[in-house]
């Protein structure tokens, strides 16, 4: 792959970039997470959203275990080069690992986050119980 | 203003969450720029967007040069508090600095990164010549 890819981006201080995926159809943003260098390879190379995991620090397929892999359709790049764009199907439309829909479910109204979408599968119902 | 809207907020390690900005009648998705906790209350307080500007290190409301304020319809946060989603409405219908829609014009195709959107209007026809 063409190294000029890479080296246009502004990567932060850990290696990473802010990565949003927002839904081709109907513009709903879904989530943000973040890439490194060869998560935004694999997902060019892939098709397939591939995220860099901070808290596990390690490679992260969407849906590795819950099914709902993000299709790409299209990738872009702001004006500074630091946040990613992705246009999205999203498998099973869910994107939360809380069940819903899209990550973006507290609004603010009159001095509180209130939850607004619905839970469409629990957790339980997304991951099951721990493979023996 | 309550403490807890704040509180809620997992800012980073230097006091700050991005935001983005999504065009609230569009769904196009504007720009990204990160907000400190006075620039959150201020953006809640004014109903405009109110950034937090890392190379100049002060509050930048969004527009002061351009004049291509923010309206805010809504803010939301993602499940781990730690991503803000505006719906905005784009005065001028110019959000980036280089005059185009919105900041994500560059396309990923074939290895390379191309820019795919018009310049409505020059830097120079948006913030002028220095004032006097």
């Amino acid at each position: 792959m063409n190294e000029s890819v890479f080296k246009e981006i502004k990567w932060n201080e850990d290696g990473l970039i802010p990565a949003i995926a927002q839904e081709a159809d109907t513009g709903t943003v879904l989530m943000v997470a973040w890439m490194n260098r060869e998560a935004l390879q694999l997902t060019i190379e892939e098709g397939q959203a591939v995220y860099f995991s901070r808290s596990r620090k390690k490679i992260w397929r969407k849906g590795e275990s819950s099914g709902h892999r993000q299709t790409v359709k299209e990738i872009r790049i702001d004006c500074d080069s630091d946040v990613v764009l992705m246009q999205v199907v999203q498998k099973g439309g869910i994107a939360c690992h809380t069940g819903r829909h899209h990550c973006f479910y507290k609004r603010y109204e009159s001095g509180h986050w209130i939850s607004v979408e619905p839970v469409l599968k629990t957790p339980e119902q997304i991951y099951g119980q721990p493979k023996k």
